[in-house]
């Protein structure tokens, strides 16, 4: 039993190699417990994994495990070559903000002023923290190596070919009319969406969008219903705004609209994914379509539809989009295209009710006047020419085939450890684990054995959360997928070697795609 | 004398066309007046000119003259296909706003929820309404027809080839390292700036930049002080972050700290342009600088620095940047591409204190992931190939002879009617007016004479207001400027045609550069 005070005998360290726990699991916790009880405070720098490791004689990598469980909750904020920082707003505050931060709160290490109660909140928050390799299991990514990047570049050359000096100054802040022209015929066409160019608010993707509508719609203390589980990204910039979070469980339906209800009769807005659920994958009910509308109706609430990868249903019809079916111009329509194209790009857009589009344009003009004109231009001459159209044909056979086979590899090497079922559609699968395997160990264990996979039960903001595993696969080329499963199955039986799981694989890397 | 009762008999405008007065000062008085009396509220339809001027039978050419006047001082919001309402936000609000504005105006032409408080704040603020057309003698913009379009897309297309699967993912929410680090060498050699290229925050220009540090520096209600006068779309930022703006004045040597002192000797922000106050060009003292930093120190302040042209010096050397003499890390520097390359770019920067670096990557990522990498690759390439040295050096002088030709031409034709002194950097000039001529409605009558120049009184937060022009003329070709001052001569002796004077001159239309 190893028992250090740590951080000027702020805290101390009880470590016992004889239990059952893992020692990492052990540090993870009474961390974790000495900052929500207060004790470490927010801001305080961690020492390094290294130095930990030595002054409690413990292995570097238990050490790391403890530090990216914390870091993965929240607890802790990291960044390559910066160390780690206890955070202000815990996950605990997170969910249902109904102050601001105390704004007495500076950070240590100058004597500069401090940021405002609004800025602390922003700058702790983070949605990623740096470039995401398409590594397996990666979620969110498309196929970069499907991509027509000779085809973009030649109309990126022709585009700059055609343009006039007029063209070369400040634009209109909604957007390339042109192209916004283009997005209202598609959705008009593909998602039955009631919108006109003047309508599209183009803007540099959906974190942006969600930015943008927040800042908007919603007042500090605002109550928001969010999918449970959902996305992070949605959460920080509903956050950013001081929105107070209602997080509402999802069923084989989508939303469950009546226990959205109970939790809050009032909410200024309703964020859901209806296409494909966000990350479950359910597909909203029609009924359940109506039934939202009619309760939104009702309570006076503001619908955010964000259709991320609405474009990829490998087969049939998808349902229309809710704000085909809305009557009463609430709605506010999501898109993106880092996902039907890519990242890099930095395009989506927002699709607002007609009677919007001028204050959302006067709004996008404050926040950073409007967006570049080169990438605009170029996606404008790809639709236009056809090719987006067929690129998006294309990226569904792809999907589907590497979807296929990273369920045959896991019902091949993992079928009694992991349960999948086909979806017929998207860009993740999501995975069953075995009663009691807890996600975000295993996935640590996993990270250690050179796959990246994500915990579901991340992707929650409160208790009860599911357990499984996130897997991405659209942009693993299919070699990658079998190599990957392999190493997934070298980490299912990692565990059983009495050591900490982590010195089992670490050698052997991470492995490029 | 016509009398006539307008918007179902809530006002009765009264004109005469025997007064001195134009008949279009006398609408746009009364219907201004209409408006701060609150007889007109914010959200009404304006009737289209056309409509207006048969009901009152007027010239069309005299409604719309009263319109831009109420348009351009902010009490009309009009967008080109979608007529004129009256702003919710007067310009009398704007001013030291301690209040957040009403909710309760709900939009009146949707059933759908209105919008929040702050985002009524932030639609009803607008920077740019459009396109801006490089005609004389539009300012802030610079040289498209001196920029190297064909070096440029071969550096894009070679970035292109360069390009790894894992750029094109999502990246660094700060910006592309190379292009940072660049920059950071750049401005340490030019600026003699403290900083290092993970200081650097790549933004999509200098509005994003404000709205960030708006947002992670201020709370609602907070003081700011901004120079008087000062830059709009600073402005918009600010009260858009629910600052309390206190004008402080400008004298010969920058802002004069003791004035502001007096204003408000707690601001939490102080924002300057010190390379060359925007717009009436002043450089601030070393004298002053050091002023500035002594009272931030004290009062515990932020300083902005904005070096929005500092590259366009025409000889000798500047002042080191105020952020160079910093010792405590208050001062955030900003930066922007939209002068020194293209605005269709978007690409700008903020220096921030070391300790913060990480803060604003986080805040960043939640406002918009991080900028597109294309463009920051290609300008990377510009800058390490030396074509942006290049290219600044060539400016310098591109700029310093419009200016040239642009004094002489006022000298020549409108020596005893406009004063205009040279100076020695920057991309427009400031011109006094005789006493008694009003900026606003000569800007009206020489918009009728197919040339735009902007109202120094319009530059402004309140009264006193100077009388005088913004004239820009690094976008403008010497032809143009020749022909363009040709035209301000016409302006200049339109008036005293006694009817309205934009029947002079409005046949001629717009003159294309």
């Amino acid at each position: 039993m190893k028992k250090r005070p740590l951080f000027g005998s702020l805290v101390t360290v009880a470590l016992d190699a004889a239990q059952r726990e893992p020692l990492y699991q052990q540090l993870y916790e009474q961390l974790r417990g000495a900052i929500v009880s207060g004790r470490l405070s927010g801001g305080t720098r961690l020492p390094a994994s290294r130095v930990l490791a030595q002054e409690l004689k413990l292995s570097r990598n238990t050490v790391t495990a403890a530090y990216d469980l914390l870091s993965n909750e929240g607890y802790i904020l990291t960044r390559v070559g910066d160390g780690a920082y206890i955070a202000n707003i815990l996950p605990e505050d997170r969910l249902l903000p109904r102050q601001p931060v105390r704004p007495d709160n500076p950070p240590a290490m100058a004597s500069h002023p401090s940021l405002s109660a609004r800025g602390k909140l922003l700058t702790e928050l983070s949605v990623s923290t740096g470039p995401v390799q398409p590594v397996p299991f990666v979620e969110g990514l498309p196929a970069f190596d499907a991509f027509p990047l000779h085809a973009w570049a030649r109309l990126m050359v022709q585009g700059w070919r055609r343009v006039q000096p007029d063209m070369l100054g400040y634009a209109n802040p909604a957007g390339y009319e042109p192209l916004r022209e283009l997005i209202s015929q598609h959705l008009k066409a593909t998602r039955l969406l009631q919108c006109a160019g003047q309508d599209v608010i183009m803007t540099s993707g959906s974190q942006q969008s969600l930015d943008l509508l927040a800042r908007v719609l919603l007042d500090h203390g605002d109550a928001v219903w969010v999918e449970e589980p959902g996305y992070v990204g949605t959460h920080s910039a509903l956050i950013a705004a001081g929105a107070r979070l209602v997080p509402v469980p999802v069923d084989d339906q989508g939303l469950m609209v009546s226990a959205g209800e109970k939790l809050e009769p009032r909410p200024r807005l309703i964020f859901i994914t209806p296409s494909r659920q966000y990350p479950l994958g359910v597909t909203m009910s029609m009924e359940r379509r109506k039934a939202l509308l009619t309760f939104a109706e009702k309570s006076g609430a503001w619908i955010v539809e964000d259709d991320y990868d609405s474009e990829f249903r490998y087969h049939g019809t998808p349902l229309p989009a809710v704000q085909s079916l809305d009557r009463t111009g609430r709605v506010i329509y999501l898109g993106t295209f880092s996902k039907s194209l890519l990242p890099s790009f930095r395009l989506g857009f927002l699709v607002v009710p007609d009677s919007l589009a001028r204050a959302f344009g006067n709004a996008k003009s404050v926040i950073d006047r409007h967006p570049p004109l080169l990438e605009q231009m170029t996606l404008q001459a790809f639709m236009q020419s056809g090719q987006f159209a067929a690129h998006i044909r294309r990226m569904r056979q792809v999907y589907e085939e590497r979807q296929q086979i990273l369920i045959r590899e896991i019902e091949h090497r993992l079928g009694g450890f992991l349960r999948v079922a086909p979806a017929e559609s998207g860009m993740h699968l999501v995975a069953e684990l075995p009663e009691g395997v807890d996600d975000v160990s295993f996935c640590q264990t996993a990270k250690a054995c050179g796959v990246s996979v994500q915990p579901l039960s991340g992707y929650y903001t409160a208790e009860p959360r599911r357990n499984g595993l996130v897997l991405g696969f659209a942009a693993i080329p299919p070699k990658s997928i079998v190599k990957g499963v392999e190493r997934l199955a070298a980490a299912v039986y990692a565990p059983r070697a009495k050591a900490a799981a982590s010195a089992t694989c670490s050698e052997e890397g991470r492995m490029p795609v």
